[in-house]
């Protein structure tokens, strides 16, 4: 199951608003059949796992990391459907599909032609390589990542707004890894307005990777850029469950005054700056109420920067 | 030695001017003696090493983190002189003494009486654990450790001033235990009047080694606190070898303009504030002057906070 989540994160941010699945096939010992949600959403992992396997895929195992879906679509047929064309032995699977189209009938129609179902396998993995589809699902809403790039004392740039760079190569190439993983990326009109930031993917063989371009306005976007008029706005966006914030402050206070961030990408410098906070107002009229609202969930060091990861807890 | 070094630790912040020594004696594969400069300075750590060795201390080696001493004073006689009596063999000694009136000469005066001598090893540890006595002999002032205790974005405090409790128990604690290895603990003339804090050590049995009380300020100090006109008056603090500035920002961000700043305590909670920062201005025209000043020494988790320790580069 591991390998097959490992594989769904191929397709996280390119796939909306389909989840991004991942899928393998085995049979013997031996995988016959890897696949995950194709750019676009289609193929499904299912359907391009199956492709691979050919005549293999009888008698196979198929872990997959979502219940494979009971809905026929122009697109393609279902996927339970080819599971059990294909004559597969036993599927298991991390979660079900909460999309009212599946949500328990693939497993069912699975069963109902003698598959062995297996579910809940690595579900907490599962949750968080889908937590853009899952989040659109649950709560109308892309997935938010806040990324805040700082020196030690929480600072984003000197008093002058100078700001390249706090963080160091390979942090920035850390950053742009991330950007690869969701559909768009917002700034605030000052941040645009002052940084010209291009936002793209500058990694060799990922160019093409770049999300699109959202700023934090209500007048008009400038060419090449996307207008959403506040936080709440977000759950309009079509083809978007995974929105990466970058900032500035005022920005990410207001996404974060808004409840509306679930995953912190924190990255440090080891510097001292005492220059402008990460942060704008959040709205706090007493510190306790700032407690217990993010768990840890990755901390590694990438040259001399530390990068922390935290989840809302 | 590294047990040595590890007692001498015991007299850190409690015996300045003199340096605070770890001295270990072993015989056949023994400890026979272990000693470490006293509070006050008196009696040395090889004097205590070898009053508990008594006999044992004839053919023995003396593991010791700085050079015995060569000077007679008042107060006892000279370590080296001792040790040649007690008839040690060999003596071990992570650093040379910088004092004029050893400098050199306890490593000679042992030599010339028919004992090994090695030097040198386990030094960086040394000068770790004696960086108050090496600052004031090298630089005529204390070593400067900042404390600072902040939100994942910097802040030390709400935009209301509220600041109790950014840090658990577990961080709030060792930052009392910090307290122990300094003599005087500085704070700026605003945090006095804002927070009146106690500055004392809230630790079962460690009651009686709070440290000085120093204020930043111009004018008279309160009662049970001593004055401090600025950063660069600390030299003259007779007695005060280890100096711990706790705050606010704008002393934290004086004694950093200084220069005057040798060592970072960061402890960090996982919350976000968007208050104070942590930091006043450091007067940086450029980014690029804030890099490569502060190198990570250790990082560690207490409870759900993380410490991080920065040395000067």
């Amino acid at each position: 199951m591991a390998a097959a989540i490992a594989l769904s994160e191929r397709g996280r941010g390119r796939g909306a608003p389909n989840p991004n699945v991942g899928c393998i096939l085995v049979r013997d010992g031996h995988v016959v059949g890897r696949g995950w949600t194709q750019p676009g959403g289609r193929p499904h992992a299912e359907a391009m796992a199956l492709a691979e396997a050919g005549d293999a895929a009888r008698g196979a195992t198929c872990y997959t990391s979502l219940e494979p879906c009971a809905h026929v679509s122009p697109r393609g047929p279902a996927c339970s459907d080819a599971l059990i064309t294909a004559g597969v032995a036993r599927v298991v699977a991390a979660l079900g599909d909460p999309d009212p189209r599946t949500d328990g009938k693939g497993f069912t129609r699975l069963a109902d032609a003698g598959i062995a179902v297996t579910r809940g396998v690595g579900e907490d993995a599962a949750r968080r390589a889908m937590a853009g589809f899952l989040t659109r699902q649950r709560h109308g809403r892309p997935f938010v990542t806040l990324k805040l790039a700082t020196s030690l004392d929480g600072c984003i740039a000197l008093a002058s707004g100078e700001s390249r760079w706090i963080t160091g190569a390979r942090a920035r190439a850390h950053g742009h890894v991330e950007r690869t993983r969701h559909e768009a990326i917002l700034v605030g009109r000052a941040t645009h307005d002052a940084d010209a930031p291009r936002l793209d993917v500058r990694l060799a063989g990922l160019e093409h990777r770049a999300p699109r371009r959202l700023l934090l306005t209500r007048a008009a976007a400038p060419t090449g850029w996307e207008a959403v008029r506040g936080p709440e706005a977000i759950g309009a966006l079509a083809g978007v469950d995974h929105l990466l914030v970058e900032g500035g402050a005022q920005t990410a206070a207001a996404f974060l005054r808004a409840g509306l961030v679930d995953r912190l990408l924190l990255y440090r410098a080891p510097i001292l700056l005492g220059g402008r906070p990460a942060l704008g107002d959040l709205g706090l009229d007493r510190l306790d109420a700032a407690h217990g609202r993010w768990r840890l969930h990755d901390s590694r060091m990438l040259g001399s920067d530390r990068l922390e990861v935290y989840e809302r807890a």
